[in-house]
């Protein structure tokens, strides 16, 4: 049985899930009596309220906020590469998913990390505004059109234009220099890949595409790790896909990888 | 006296110039008969073919193709950061100028190389549309458009869709893996900042951005360099001008870079 739980905003909607039609419920504390698994997709502050809620009713939540990412009681899972940390999830009842940034980044880095141990990381990315919401979204949309039709277009969910614009900030700006975007990044990736000592730089960039981040990912390992290697753990790493043909143009792009769950490296 | 030279299709028409009307001439062989200095700035097969001529009827060439940059016997000229080195100019009679993006990169890195000697960079960089020339203007705009009004959008420039995307190409794959653009990047910034042994790695990708390249720079020193002496040191370079004032959201983009000779760092 699927239950769908919203805001009032949604109360009394109906979204088709396998040809059924099923009717979206008001979230309130009384939610989750009979539920087993939880999947929480909508905020930080909304899990930080509900998680609790939900596995007082006896319930297992995995969440998909940052809220409980970094909690040391809560495994933060990447099903490809760290599986056995799920084996944590009594501890709080709740499993953590990481930020997309981090996902795309670890899928790749594992099978690495596994052969010859990473020791440090300089990442720099180029990031879509679809993980900023259906309305950053429109931003693009509508900005691009009415710059490219030479009329002014305010910024609103950005701090400034994004259309045909490159903005060094993801998320708020933190006491170190770095933002909180960027030490997500590198405390996740720390996390999923079990070493606290990993040293990580990560210069966050949000770019005018729609779907679909691009990271470009400097690395050493403690030990040798050929190139010829790289490319075999890669082309066998598991969400994966090697994209990597110079000499006939081919070579990960956000086009290509939007509409899809593979990683292309 | 300015004399324009040009190939014969721009031959006849006339160009502006402090206020006076200047007939464009064809460049041939004798166009460099009287003349002093020579500007080029029509690609490198034109500059190959034509600086040694100007040389051998007495000018001096500074050249902005990437035709002579690596030369030994031609000094490779940002005059912020290197002057010294034009002292070599008679050898071969020709002064090159950089890539744009490698000039970006050298204004701030020269006085951080001076006080603490730099050791490894590893560079990231957000290339506009502009240095691939009108056209690649045209294919952005003229792309742009079409994909927002549903239609389709051929690449002709670009081997692939520039708008709402990111091409990890700048020129065309080596043998090493790197772009020819990139090893430009490299070479061109080794020998700028007069260092030879300089470990540089760097991934250029083109951007959906008009004008303005921006680049991330990681980048290790011989001797330690705290962020306020690096941060003094950027302030005063010349060339550069800091916007670094995060808790104003002021921070370097490319729309701020545009139309102006500074590099905002």
């Amino acid at each position: 049985e699927l239950r769908l739980l919203a805001s009032e905003r949604s109360e009394g909607n109906f979204l088709e899930f396998r040809g059924e039609e099923i009717l979206v419920e008001k979230l309130d504390g009384d939610s989750f009596q009979g539920v087993d698994l939880v999947l929480f997709a909508a905020g930080s502050e909304r899990s930080r309220q509900f998680c609790p809620l939900a596995v007082a009713a006896g319930a297992v939540c995995i969440d998909t906020s940052d809220a409980w990412r970094l909690d040391p009681q809560v495994p933060l899972v990447v099903p490809e590469v760290n599986p056995q940390a799920l084996a944590g999830y009594r501890q709080k009842g709740i499993v953590a998913s990481p930020d997309g940034a981090t996902i795309q980044l670890v899928l790749p880095l594992g099978p690495l990390h596994a052969a010859a141990r990473l020791r440090r990381l300089v990442v720099s990315t180029y990031q879509a505004v679809s993980d900023s919401g259906r309305q950053a979204i429109d931003e693009l949309r509508v900005q691009a059109g009415e710059l490219l039709n030479g009329r002014p277009a305010p910024a609103k969910v950005y701090p400034h234009q994004i259309a045909f614009n490159c903005l060094p900030q993801i998320g708020d700006f933190l006491a170190n220099g770095y933002t909180n975007g960027g030490m997500k990044l590198v405390e996740e990736t720390r996390k999923i890949l079990g070493d606290p000592s990993l040293q990580i730089t990560a210069t966050l960039v949000r770019v005018p595409v729609f779907y679909g981040h691009s990271e470009t990912v400097n690395l050493e390992t403690e030990q040798p790790l050929d190139l010829a290697r790289a490319r075999e753990l890669l082309a066998a790493a598991p969400g994966v896909r090697l994209v990597d043909d110079p000499a006939d143009l081919l070579y990960p792009m956000p086009i290509d990888a939007a509409g899809q769950d593979l990683v292309l490296v």
